[in-house]
């Protein structure tokens, strides 16, 4: 029962982006239905809130894990998560390129990133 | 609309724990649940899914953030991830308390630990 394994990889970012992207939810939740559908992965469940102040939260649930991004357009900022765990195949590389295709649909830029490797 | 803003501490974790607690979705959610109005939070949304072998995964949208938990009984491990943003006040503190929280529920030994001010 005690065998060893490492989950996968997960990236987590900071990037700057525009407001019109920081505060469209609607737009985002495409992009994340239609990256879900191109790297053939199987969503679970998902949860979109958006505030007052036009920032946006939302978690997907994924059966090989999660994306997460919290939108704070009044700083001009999100923080992005992506993990996909390996239970059936090495998802590492679907990772990098959710990570890529992300920041092109914001249009952003990356201030912070860490790979990590759980 | 550029001030700087660190949103907040999000701790990743992976840990061991026995697979009665790593097959019990339903009492991870009510441990959720109850830890959530415990610190004040508020609940947004939320996603729990099991799968054929026992385990589950689930992730719980806040204002603040969320909680992701993913659990691998075969392995006798999870991955948890606790990350509340500092928008209204500083909430370090309850993201170590719901972490040491977690591990308690759990029994868990942990494994990894990362501490990670976004």
């Amino acid at each position: 029962m005690e065998k060893s394994y490492t989950p996968g990889l997960h990236i987590l970012s900071t990037f700057k982006a525009a407001e019109q992207h920081l505060t469209d939810a609607k737009s985002c939740r495409q992009f994340f239905n239609d990256t879900i559908a191109q790297y053939q992965l199987a969503k679970v469940g998902e949860a979109y809130h958006s505030f007052e102040n036009g920032g946006f939260t939302a978690i997907v649930c994924l059966t090989e894990s999660h994306l997460s991004i919290h939108t704070w357009p009044e700083y001009g900022i999100a923080t992005f998560d992506v993990f996909l765990s390996n239970f059936n195949n090495d998802n590492s590389n679907k990772v990098r390129a959710i990570y890529h295709d992300t920041l092109r649909y914001f249009n952003a830029t990356e201030t912070n990133k860490q790979e990590m490797l759980r």
